[in-house]
């Protein structure tokens, strides 16, 4: 097969480009290992800013989302005791959409057929070849083949996450990653119940972190920070209900709606970068690149801009013969990855206890929520992070 | 000897709390263990906060800090590159006044005689007792003395900073000590010579922490970080002078003017807290309750913050038979203590570089540095902390 663009990996990031690459007539294919019911289980983030609204509105795709999506224009941040509301309306004149990524792969991948954008699923043994001349191309195979498959083709976009083939294709020479791994995880349920607070709640109690969050008006998502060393199975339903009425607070507490867990996870919480995000032919976007701990909802949206930076420098090659977004894609999006991964790792520091910390560093966690609470110019400076820094 | 307050340390701490109290009437003795040219010789900090100002203010001594010390409207971050100003009068509508911690302690010496404060210096061996009950004393012994001298009062105010005996006469069960040693110290020049710029220039460069700072126009002020491993003797005039106009950055050593060191000293960085700060008939204010690194200019102007609830506290007690300001003194001053003790924490952390900081640590200072430059909310959370948060 022969194409413009190879798209390796179907979730939210490569769909999204393909979308948009086939929108404006540039010839893609997406590859993705998996059978869409698999992609479509991976419960994922839930809380979008406008860069991904905006590309599903350019697309024509964001009619369930304004249906069921919230708009949500504020979130609270809590310690233990209080909530402190950050008010993103009135600080910022701006808000959130809630609405599970899963939703958003959901409305990308049914689009597809009737689009003509061509994903093949199951696609095993995805390999990238000769990615830093102009003639790059992918191999695969499908169930049941005995050769591999090839995809002749201009350029390769690699979006198929952290543990994917293409980061790997890049020669350790090449480039520079940059890594933190956090000294917990963190261990989310969802449930059919109503959320506790209309507003998400970050909490940093005592015992350590919870969330609450949503995906609608009758389905939860909450997390509690743990130790790595916990397994999921040490923690039934009921002692995990109780651990976030502790530290939520007393307030959200009250109206905490318990229900059987749908599903369960642990999931440890890294900060990551791989710089520069291109090499040669190949174009690496979202969790391939980089990985954000999911302290502020950032790890989808940094995607969504991702891909809109290399939308622009693929579409402007083959439109416009103009090979200069190309060149720059890597330094647009990594200014924007650098602000959001330093957000995502404050607020993470904020509002966790590490087990190295000590009391003054606990006092400080206190002391800074207190300023928080009393300063407008840091809840601005939270806003305008969380609703998403100018793309 | 006889009063109604016994003021332990006579640096600017206890000599501005001495001559708030006698102008008020409210009898009092100043107890300092050296002499007063060598409490002089002490070389500090030289930023002024509104709070130290206006105490300097109300007691009429303020009239050589307005003719010689300096206002400044902002100050410069740097990453070795750029230099981020930060104008606190455009951000916040206000400014500090440069003008060194020598010269008010010189202010409030030189006003003690014609105003009748006795201050007793030489005081050795300062010990005190019965400090949980109603009739606490203090007993010392001056040069030559054979047998202690004695001061019966009602109230001990410790301002004898963080060695002197004052906190050390709290049972440890009575409080909690919370504390951060930092991994560096700061060598520190001091030079006649005009400053390289107007404003102080705190810079985060790849080989460490500078601080370019001034007394007035003709005698300059500037640090850098150092391992505590570091000897003074180490650190020639020269090497210094070279060390300091790389880290600055390329605009501001174009404009040092090197001289030789009238004073040259490394110092530790300390983060410092102890809670509560009163026990008993024993009130603590600034050092002797907490220390903050330098970084950001906090100390002297969080001694003058707890001096004013001090005093306050101690008038009412005295004339107006109120001891609630009393109870009440250890929450209001912990209160702005530990917001001053997270800002030059905070700025600490971002300023400096800690040997256990890997490459991604770096790269979060280097994208908060960008994300400051950049957010006008970032901008004034750093203002309205350097100014001071309001009393």
């Amino acid at each position: 097969m022969k194409t413009q663009v190879c798209i390796i990996g179907g979730g939210p990031a490569g769909l999204l480009l393909g979308h948009l690459l086939h929108a404006e007539g540039v010839e893609c294919v997406v590859l993705e290992q998996r059978t869409p019911d698999y992609v479509l289980s991976r419960i994922r983030a839930g809380v979008l800013e406008n860069i991904t609204v905006s590309l599903m509105e350019r697309l024509g795709l964001d009619a369930r989302l304004k249906a069921e999506g919230m708009p949500h224009d504020g979130f609270n941040l809590a310690d233990g005791e209080r909530l402190i509301r950050i008010d993103m309306a009135d600080l910022v004149g701006d808000h959130v959409w809630v609405y599970g990524q899963t939703e958003i792969t959901k409305d990308l991948m049914d689009a597809a057929p009737e689009r003509g954008l061509q994903v093949i699923y199951e696609a095993e043994g995805v390999a990238l070849h000769d990615v830093a001349g102009d003639a790059p191309y992918v191999t695969y195979r499908l169930p049941g083949d005995e050769d591999d498959r090839r995809v002749d083709c201009r350029f390769i976009a690699g979006c198929d996450g952290f543990h994917g083939p293409s980061r790997k294709a890049i020669p350790a020479s090449a480039g520079t990653p940059y890594e933190l791994v956090y000294p917990f995880g963190w261990l989310g349920i969802l449930a059919d119940v109503p959320p506790c607070n209309h507003e998400l709640i970050y909490a940093n109690h005592e015992r350590g972190f919870a969330l609450a969050s949503m995906r609608s008006a009758t389905r939860s998502r909450y997390y509690i920070d743990v130790p790595l060393t916990d397994r999921v199975e040490e923690w039934s339903d009921d002692r995990l209900w109780d651990e976030l009425a502790i530290r939520l607070g007393p307030e959200a507490a009250a109206n905490i709606t318990r229900g059987p867990a749908i599903e369960k996870s642990i999931a440890p919480l890294r900060s990551f970068v791989f710089a520069p995000m291109r090499y040669g032919s190949l174009i690496l976007c979202g969790d391939a690149a980089h990985i954000v701990p999911p302290t502020g909802a950032k790890g989808l949206n940094l995607a969504a801009s991702d891909v809109h930076y290399a939308s622009e420098a693929l579409i402007r090659f083959f439109k416009a013969a103009d090979n200069d977004a190309v060149a720059t894609y890597s330094d647009k999006a990594l200014a924007r990855v650098w602000k959001s991964e330093r957000f995502s790792w404050s607020l993470t520091k904020l509002m966790h206890r590490f087990p190295e910390g000590g009391a003054f560093e606990r006092a400080m966690q206190v002391a800074e929520l207190d300023y928080i609470a009393n300063s407008r110019a840091a809840q601005t400076t939270i806003a305008e992070n969380y609703v998403g820094l100018p793309v």
